[in-house]
């Protein structure tokens, strides 16, 4: 089902952008393409998704219903994604018959399979931690090589799922022998494909923002993100990157983006560990690090991702204030809806809160707020104080190092 | 009909706007609203509007068409605007029934009615340009009464339509009495409602953009407005508006708000000779002279339209940047799309284009470009660079004195 303004489905001569996935990311997008005049076919797998109430173009189905894809790829010029949910396998036989898919289908994969990122980057130079896939020989073999890894280099060992996880989900701290035995006895028992990598002692997590066309590279300033239990909590611009940490962190961002042959937006998740940086994860899509860019730099990711999918001139990144602060808005405890408490956070001066239209659920992300400024304590506690104000828990730091709340 | 991501027309439980009207100021409120967690439900007439592509919530009908307002307003916490071609007494009607309508049916009469705007506020000491109503008498009583106006106040007189006129339609320059005659033998006999004003002798004309909620009431910086045929064609933030002209113009707006009771956002369009400001016309909407906010502000005209009709706090109006250029897309004479340039329209550094996907005809408004930076003469010339990109024709002056161009 396409519903169209014009009721026939016929998108006219205006440029389009399908997005397989109707979350927030496609939510902001439409946001910045309504901006631009761009139209926006959706592929929603649930019709309440957060991007369905922004759009008159929804198409009903999986991100892996080859029907409903084609259907997609039609009406649109070219086909993008709001999440790593895909079927490679399948996208490529739409990059064959010639949907222009971006990012394309071979830079997608460093995205999506975190051993093939690996291997990509370490093939080209790049730093990432040293690691080893875990053969997936059954739990006992399994653990053997988690043991072998670990002898190497240490515990505890980080073990990660191939494919799949986000928000913290499908990595684990294995601490001893014993554990990692009970963890392959479990998830490897289930056939998920596992690799091995080093505990990094980090000083703090960082993330460079790209955005890649065919004939140019722009970087972000790179900025601090917090994790606590594997979900981002706040970003920091600049936070505690330092300029010369910047710059190496961008370049490294623009080396990826060549490497892997980006189109598009892409968030790189480092460790930073005095002045060494290693690469943690790659998204290739907008990203919630840079959800700062929407006020506090000259042009969006959402934006500058249209512009880079469509083979349009990239917009200036540069930061538009000295200060910068990002807190996401996590379903409260009590599972009530945030925008009950509208009020509470406007009320907060100069915090631009975004909420994303979710059902509520505790701890889920239900939206952000941005303050910008210049002054890093005060950007910082007034976007604290409106997300609080939303309902968001404070944080709990459980993951050595803790970040400095 | 209401579509909705649910496929039920129930909306939940978040804040709900009905806007009447889907144009361009409906598209952009939207996507202030899809930031916020905002719902909104449009009633468009026309099924290709705007806004209606980025809505999942589209009922069908004429904005006076009292079934589909009803079905509105069973579907919003709050009822608002896009234009003034509305029926304030059909209005008044589902105020009376406890509808939200804002802003309200008395404070909007002031944006519909031009006479009654102009004896609102010179009951309340407020500088209206000396005017006088046209009794409908027929033809020749009411070139009678020009003439008598002219004899008071000079040649040549300004003749207005009360009501119905926008982007420059239902205002005429009369040089003469027989201009008068041959005026009032056409549109006078047609029963329009018509009134005598002085022609102002201006050295340029501003804008005051002011928000008011039931709680408190804040200004943006007044702006420069240059038209050309009745049409705006750009703005500048601040352009000639000294500071001392601005202050006295965004004192004269939060008056006029407090005068007529608003509620939401309302442009005060002024002319300035010398230091004195006069009221040329009230447009109790977001407004072309307040687009610029959206990227040159702390909060835009659309967000704070939906704060103050949702009875949330105000955002901060303060200028981001020392100057704003913002120049209107109109349509090229060749009829062409301007989406089709939006390349070379975004090749433009710091151009910040916004296209409203209409269909394209010559002159037509469909879109506007905004620069901010430290220079004035660069924002202006890259804004227009941008615009032209997008074929807009250059601007022709025929209003003395002219703009300077």
């Amino acid at each position: 089902m396409v519903t169209g303004g014009d009721g026939s489905g016929h998108l006219g001569g205006r440029p389009t952008v399908g997005i397989v996935g109707a979350g927030q990311l496609a939510r902001m997008t439409i946001e910045a393409a309504s901006a631009l005049g761009v139209k926006v076919v959706l592929l929603a797998e649930d019709p309440k998704a957060a991007a369905t109430e922004v759009s008159g173009h929804v198409l009903l189905g999986a991100p892996t219903d080859a029907g409903q894809l084609w259907a997609l790829a039609a009406r649109c010029d070219v086909m993008t994604f709001d999440h790593e949910q895909v079927d490679l396998e399948m996208l490529r036989t739409f990059e064959g018959a010639g949907v222009a898919v971006r990012p394309g289908v071979s830079a997608m994969q460093a995205g999506v399979d975190k051993a093939h990122m690996r291997r990509t980057l370490g093939a080209a130079g790049l730093p990432v931690v040293p690691w080893s896939a875990i053969d997936p020989d059954g739990p006992r073999a399994m653990a053997a090589q988690v043991e072998d890894f670990a002898s190497a280099h240490g515990w505890p060992v980080v073990i990660k799922a191939s494919r799949g996880g986000y928000d913290g989900k499908g990595v684990w701290v294995v601490p001893d022998p014993e554990s990692a035995r009970r963890l392959c006895a479990t998830v490897g028992a289930a056939g998920v494909p596992l690799l091995a990598e080093r505990y990094v002692t980090m000083d703090f997590e960082l993330s460079a923002l790209v955005v890649r066309s065919a004939s140019e590279t722009r970087t972000w300033p790179a900025v601090e993100t917090c994790q606590v239990d594997g979900i981002c909590r706040e970003v920091l611009v600049p936070g505690r990157v330092s300029p010369p940490v910047a710059a190496n962190a961008q370049a490294l961002a623009a080396r990826i983006a060549e490497a892997i042959g980006l189109i598009g937006v892409m968030a790189v998740e480092l460790f930073a560990t005095g002045e060494e940086l290693t690469v943690n994860e790659l998204a290739l899509r907008p990203h919630n690090s840079g959800h700062w860019t929407m006020e506090g730099s000259v042009t969006s990711q959402f934006e500058n991702h249209l512009r880079a999918v469509l083979g349009l001139p990239l917009g200036a990144t540069d930061a538009v204030f000295p200060h910068t602060a990002m807190v996401n808005v996590l379903g409260s405890p009590d599972g009530s809806d945030p925008s009950r408490r509208l009020a509470d956070a406007l009320a907060v001066g100069g915090a631009h809160v975004h909420l994303y239209g979710k059902d509520p659920r505790p701890g889920r992300k239900l939206g952000h707020v941005t303050v910008c400024g210049q002054d890093p304590a005060e950007v910082r506690s007034r976007a604290w104080a409106a997300a609080r104000a939303l309902g968001t828990p404070e944080p709990s730091p459980v993951r050595p190092p803790a970040p400095a709340w």
